[in-house]
């Protein structure tokens, strides 16, 4: 959402590490996706599947792996595109200036320590006890509980709730409407209803981490829930009580992980991915979508499908549950042959059937 | 939740367009279920299955098919039941007037163009140079971030986010807790870390649309997320960066739909279902519930399972299922009586088997 | 997050009708888990899965069933355990004091009715005539909407929506961001668009109830959507218009139910359970997770799968599934097998196949 500032090829080509090819005087002001990229915009081309776009594309330069061409285009060429693009966005879309400072409409408990540097918005609400550390964004409606403790350079967007005694390390991006801290879910039956567990654990989310839109992760029993450093957690996941996540996970949409589980290292779970409780998954191992885990998952297995099972299995029974219905008919037919072939030989005396 | 104002059932039947069958002097003053509707209630019978209850219930009046027989009270008949209770309903329960205005604790930049039309209620929140249109409503503690635009008669319930530069069309509902533009979730990793890829596209909703309780669409990487005209979405729903979504489609609750998808006009998706990234799903199709996408589907297919197949083949799948354990039985079977019926002919000398 | 207040283990003992074996003058001040349990805090042995641990441990005590034995340190021996430990959590981390009163930031309608005993804090908002009963603590950021009623000692925390008319029962429980009382999902399609179906009925919770962070419940069309006593919902859970759910039942994580489904008494459904609309599951019955019910599910019985099938057909279907891949391949082979000998004994004229 930044305005444009023309920048020249010559000197963009530097920043990125890229190398030209084209006018270093010509300048551009923005990026945009090929289809509507105008003559000041760079477009990005991943690899060979954007080519045809590409060529068509009315861009005033191109952010290319260093094999391609046909471009219609200054092109800036580089050793890992996807990685560049990243540092493009972030020249033509600097983060806005933070400025320090509480709002006045916010409600800052006098027992809270906000350092100076950082920004509180509007309408948040901080409890006694909280910490707030240098150069983090309070965006306006967010909750932070007492005793919470916010690490430097945090992003806290509003609606979220951080409950009380919850403690995020640095650089923690939290997005809109994330809940982090509520109750585990734990009851119980004592024969006539369900008594409530009290819970009274906390929840550490430690450096590096982001956390999506409406998602949960609910404070432990006794203990905490912890999410290790580096790893990214997309919208409306559910995070329950006790569990552990690994460095540098990635948990896609509407997943949903049951209570006690430990999740390893650079595991990847896919959109809508169940996990029963106490569940162990090894480092690296990945779950495709939908994928349901009742039982532990090996280091670097790689699952699918309900219960979970590896993939090789899983599509090989994908693949034959299309014929499922056939062969049915098919084994019926079998059972029929096989009855007159007996019968036959039966008749004539040779084969009486066991 | 209006008051109860009565109404002559011969003016009520005007209104409607429908038959009356029974006293035009008699009055209503509500619309109730056929279980407890009471003498001054007219119910409503919208086919055969209702008829049993209808029969036994007490309502004063029913609105119904027009060729419903045997009920117990004046009749309203209509030729789309359906429909015309939508008016009914509308009649005995208007929407509250809207009050003009900003409430004082609300905090709305200076640089917003509020309509002076428009509704802000208590402690919502709008940025600068966030437009908000003709008699839209932001309830109480709505969050409507910089440069974000409201069209007219847009509807904004308590705690929905809308983050800078989202723009909405015009009389789009948006239900509490949905959050409109966080970040895309976008990563690359760089052998050690995941790093995050700027996220500096929008969202873009047009005119009709409503959003349930706690969905969350992604801003895009570049260009815009696209809700067309008249789509409905309901609650817990993602909808992930990059993704278009066609006019007149139904997402139902839990549904997700991962990056840069397109779904066409009139897609109908149910409950929980999951849409893998980059599919294309053409117009007019449907997904039974939990169906999870991992490719395109044609227009006007109906799918079902995990991974999507054609319903036909899909139900004929979960017929021969229940088969299948007593199938694995019956094919030892058939094997070892081939077995037999081969070694018996083998004996004889007349059948070796190749 | 309370304090820690030293108690003597005789004392702690009669308090939770344990019987103490160890010294009564010792003193412990805290709960924590076996790994982590220091010499001044007891830990909790649920049963013989927890041994192991618990003879390492260095907790000071053990809250034990009557037959654990070789434990290093005092031990609290109880016929429940697990319910024991619910009183023991609540000794040591009583709940924070109510302070009652309206906090000044708060926005009440002057036509709302807050009794003297009830807690409102920072920036909420009560609109006119709800009904806010004795000792109910409504957080921060809490939004109550008009007509609404919280009966005594509920506690709603931070950014939860309560809309207007909603009704909710005595000590229910509300995490962050749920939503009662949005719009159920509910159009008629009139040819050209989707006509929205006023949503004008209400959401009743009943006594005991607790509903999860950012969980979701619809108000009905007409009539109410219930939940009754003593239900426990998890967070990310959605229940849709005009759904009624029994006593005492548990629905855990991101569980769906769709419009008009009756859910019995005491129903467990566990993690990502999807149920289709209209459908009457019987008191008692359980759902695996990720379940998809699509039709009625009689009182007791276990499901599993889509769609939902008796657990014992559904795991026999499972063990059989992996074999499929081969099954196919073995009739293949019978059926060239089969072939072979039907041509032999053709041959020989014996055996014509019908």
């Amino acid at each position: 959402m930044a305005g444009r500032v023309p920048i020249r090829l010559g000197k963009l080509a530097e920043a990125l590490g890229a190398v030209l090819e084209g006018d270093p005087e010509r300048t551009v002001s923005g990026v945009a996706p090929l289809q509507t990229a105008g003559p000041d915009d760079v477009a990005f081309v991943g690899d060979v599947r954007h080519l045809e776009a590409a060529r068509v594309s009315r861009a005033g330069a191109f952010l290319t792996p260093p094999d391609a061409t046909g471009l219609p285009g200054a092109v800036l060429r580089c050793v890992a595109p996807r990685l560049t693009l990243i540092d493009l966005l972030g020249l033509f879309h600097p983060s806005d200036a933070l400025v320090p400072g509480i709002d006045p409409s916010a409600v800052v408990s006098r027992e809270a320590l906000v350092d100076p540097t950082a920004a509180v918005g509007a309408l948040a609400v901080v409890g006694a006890g909280a910490v707030i550390g240098p150069r983090v964004r309070l965006h306006p409606l967010v909750y932070v509980g007492p005793g919470a403790q916010i690490g430097e350079e945090c992003v806290l967007y509003p609606h979220v709730t951080v409950r009380d005694g919850v403690r995020l390390g640095r650089r923690v991006i939290v997005h809109p409407g994330a809940v982090l801290g509520a109750d585990g879910f734990g009851y119980q039956f004592d024969g006539a209803v369900h008594r409530k567990v009290p819970q009274v654990g906390g929840v550490i989310v430690e450096d590096d981490v982001e956390i999506g839109a409406n998602t949960t992760i609910d404070r432990s029993t006794l203990g905490d829930t912890i999410v290790h450093r580096g790893t990214k957690i997309d919208n409306l996941v559910m995070i329950a009580h006790n569990v552990e996540i690994g460095e540098d996970a990635i948990l896609a949409a509407q997943v949903g992980i049951a209570g006690s589980c430990h999740i390893g290292r650079g595991v990847v779970l896919t959109g809508q991915v169940g996990v029963a409780d106490h569940v162990v998954i090894g480092d690296g191992a990945i779950a495709l979508a939908q994928t349901g885990i009742a039982f532990d998952v090996p280091a670097g297995e790689k699952v699918m499908g309900y219960p979970a099972r590896p993939t090789n299995l899983g599509w090989r029974i994908v693949v034959a549950e299309k014929q499922l219905p056939d062969l049915v008919r098919r084994v019926r037919q079998l059972e029929r042959r096989i009855e007159e072939l007996e019968s036959r030989l039966g008749d004539t005396g040779t084969a009486p059937r066991g």
